[in-house]
């Protein structure tokens, strides 16, 4: 029987020295995901893929609630159609895969594999939509698609990845507007409550937006390294698309006009977010609300593994109800060493149960992260459960919001921002800005940071962090992912 | 004020007379899907993913009840692998989509768009699998896969579609062969208790098993027009792909040993058995189980608008928690009209409820098919409406089932078939069969139609059809979808 620590928690590298294998590690180690042959595409392995569904079970509902239906739309898309729009074609054809081949004869017209919906979406709805009755039209898919990246890392960027991707229309431009701000607003709940992950929230600058966007707000979550990781994006379309792909409706006034259009997305990519924030030196840890896992049962037999288990297994049962459970039976690992292995793989709460528990009736509970182990009643402890599960998703909230909080620095210049680099604190870089493209560039080039997302919510009085002249606006800049 | 009888319904084929035209009729009004500009290529709308999300909220329960978990496997796969099996490369080579570029460039090796999933999930299984611990390994994926046809319909058989595909590893070839019939029977429950589509289940000849399997096993439906439509299948992979891919476990005597696997899927196509046997002449017609919407709820205002919506919004909020239910307010339609539109649309259960049936305190309950409108109470209708419910669901399926038993025919030969076909007496011949592939081929070159598959249960004496000799086996031949 093996004792002794386990193997793979002594091989994973110290986050704080060496960040990027660390993340490599746990995730391979966790069986999250793995490389495949095809170079930049990765294997979603079960335990990482079961973290996809709870976020797709999590979003979906949000997504009804706001008055979204799901539907399929084809992943080839005509060549052509990626040219109707011209920031479109030039922001995507770079990177995308193209299909010139079919049932052993070349195509006349190669098909692109979608990098993004919009195009072949538009053409459809160009189709469906003829009156304001029609109207708002609002759908969502769930999908693959694929865009073409030299260097590539397991969920953070790879070559095919799973997203969602929402699409509506709209009879006019101020519910475009309200809807692409409501949709921000859904991520930013999504990633605080049911991630918690921390994040910014606000407009991202015309040399950031989506290719195609009227204007593109975005949630940025900020990682342990200090460089901040695009999560999720919403973007007001206008009326670019309608107008190239020629959607038109009959308005009440029996006018014909083209309506606005939003579009959001959340991808695998913010599962990279999830790892990386949340885990540590001992492997993976999950939030209770998305982990795959939320309670893992070890029974400690102490030669008396029958009754341990008829209880645990009883214990399963009464938990299976509420919350997603396991039961580690192995007889060929010690306690110790399951222990290390399903904190390895981030289970938030651990549940040991041997024959001097039963003896009192009780059951001993230990979370994930932070000090504490607790005893409960062995009778009746649902309640109990899920309100420390609750309060260990609060402990992963705050964790990470107290990094984020101490992670945002002023900066009124360019020299501050290097002075801060020089320094060590990575971050936000919180700039006073003036609205000038030019000086957003020229900022970011000057601090080796990109502006990540102008604030919705704050107005300041100054002077921009670039030319000096009057601003009011605050940008943030950083490193990014 | 709408009062006519709906232009849609009017302008749906009759069935009976051009059932090819009434299901593309039915299929686009009511709004399942769509042709998409890419040819052969679909986009499934809002209301027809419903149905798809049903289903595979259906499977994954099953799934998970026989040891599954999701995953999620890249969809580009190098050319090589396809051909590391030999009768695999040979199915599937002529179908595939070729990547030959990406991110601008020409790629050294092109990569093959996922047909099936098979050898990039075997490269992966090599690389995970190394003891008997390790094994049985059953994962399943949800995803898109593209075979390039050359004629195309709508779900029945498009050049993208959606699946799922299970594919387990296991130590013995007992337990791969017990794992393949499982699954089989896995889908016989879901095609005949949830989608209420008898089928007809049993191995298929070799010249129509799965190209790199050791046998398929097959679900076979009937549709209204007499022909087959293989509607899911399990494979017994043997050892074919842990050889060609080198899949190799230490067994617990030290030994090191090829497994042996099976694959299974089901897909989008199994939507058209299901529009195309349970519609009529007022169009779609869904059971209750897999109904996107079970029950809609026509509010007969007669004036009265405001009492009649409170008790209707009342109602509809008590079967929300039990159904899948739509309200109709629509002030610009009768009911008559709504009447007809809903029926177009499947919902299997209509409730009306209007000044006089408050009066009463009771509403009026309509199946979709079969006669019957009956009054219940209005206060505590849920048990009963859940029981009306369940019999409709039988209702759909003794329908279908009737027809299913009274459309196999016997024949002991090839005239028998022809004379069948010439009396217009279309459906599964069932023949002897002596177990012979050629014979198998040379009777379904003979009459038209292919080998549907050899039954499992049943066992003869008899000649065999085509060549007289000795035969104990049950085959069934049909024409195909």
């Amino acid at each position: 029987m093996k004792n002794k620590e386990n193997d793979f928690v002594k091989e994973i590298p110290h986050k704080a020295e060496n960040i990027s294998e660390w993340y490599t590690s746990v995730i391979l180690k966790g069986k999250l995901a793995d490389y495949s042959p095809v170079r930049g595409c990765m294997v979603i392995r079960p335990y990482g893929y079961e973290i996809w569904e709870n976020i797709q079970n999590y979003l979906n509902k949000k997504f009804r609630e706001t008055g979204h239906k799901n539907g399929y739309f084809p992943m080839f898309i005509p060549q052509s159609f990626l040219t109707k729009e011209a920031e479109h074609v030039e922001g995507f054809a770079p990177q995308v895969a193209l299909v010139t081949k079919g049932g052993g004869e070349d195509l006349t017209e190669p098909l692109v594999v979608r990098p993004t919906s919009e195009s072949i979406i538009c053409s459809m709805y160009a189709k469906w939509i003829k009156s304001y009755r029609d109207l708002p039209l609002k759908i969502n898919q769930w999908c693959n698609v694929v865009r073409w990246e030299k260097t590539t890392r397991l969920f953070l960027r790879s070559m095919e990845f799973l997203w969602q991707e929402g699409h509506t229309v709209h009879r006019t431009a101020k519910e475009a507007e309200e809807h692409t701000e409501r949709m921000l607003e859904v991520y930013r709940e999504f990633a605080e409550n049911f991630l918690a992950l921390p994040v910014l929230t606000g407009r991202k600058t015309e040399g950031e937006k989506f290719a195609g966007a009227d204007h593109t707000y975005t949630i940025e979550a900020l990682m342990p390294d200090g460089q901040a990781l695009q999560s999720g994006t919403s973007h007001n379309l206008g009326q670019h698309f309608a107008k190239a792909f020629d959607i038109k409706f009959l308005d009440d006034d029996n006018v014909e006009k083209y309506p606005y259009q939003t579009s959001f997305g959340v991808s695998t990519r913010i599962m990279g977010a999830l790892i990386m924030m949340h885990g540590d030196d001992r492997g993976l840890a999950f939030p209770p609300k998305v982990a795959p896992t939320q309670i893992v049962i070890v029974p400690i037999f102490y030669g008396n593994k029958e009754l341990v288990m008829d209880k645990a297994i009883e214990l399963k049962k009464k938990l299976d109800e509420h919350f997603r459970v396991e039961i580690d039976d192995r007889d060929e690992y010690k306690p110790g060493w399951k222990f290390n292995e399903w904190e390895m793989k981030g289970v938030p709460m651990r549940i040991e149960i041997g024959p001097k528990d039963i003896e009192k009736n009780q059951i001993t509970v230990s979370p994930r992260i932070g000090e504490g182990k607790i005893v409960l009643p062995l009778d009746n402890p649902v309640e109990k459960i899920d309100e420390l599960l609750n309060d260990i998703q609060k402990r992963f909230f705050d964790r990470a919001k107290s990094y984020f909080d101490s992670h945002i620095f002023d900066a009124s210049s360019v020299d501050d921002v290097l002075n801060h680099q020089k320094e060590g604190r990575k971050g936000f870089y919180k700039t006073l800005w003036c609205g000038d493209e030019a000086c957003a560039e020229k900022f970011g080039d000057l601090t080796s940071t990109t502006p990540r997302c102008i604030s919705k919510t704050e107005q300041g009085e100054g002077k921009c962090c670039c030319c000096g002249k009057e601003a009011h606006s605050y940008l943030y800049f950083a490193r990014a992912y």
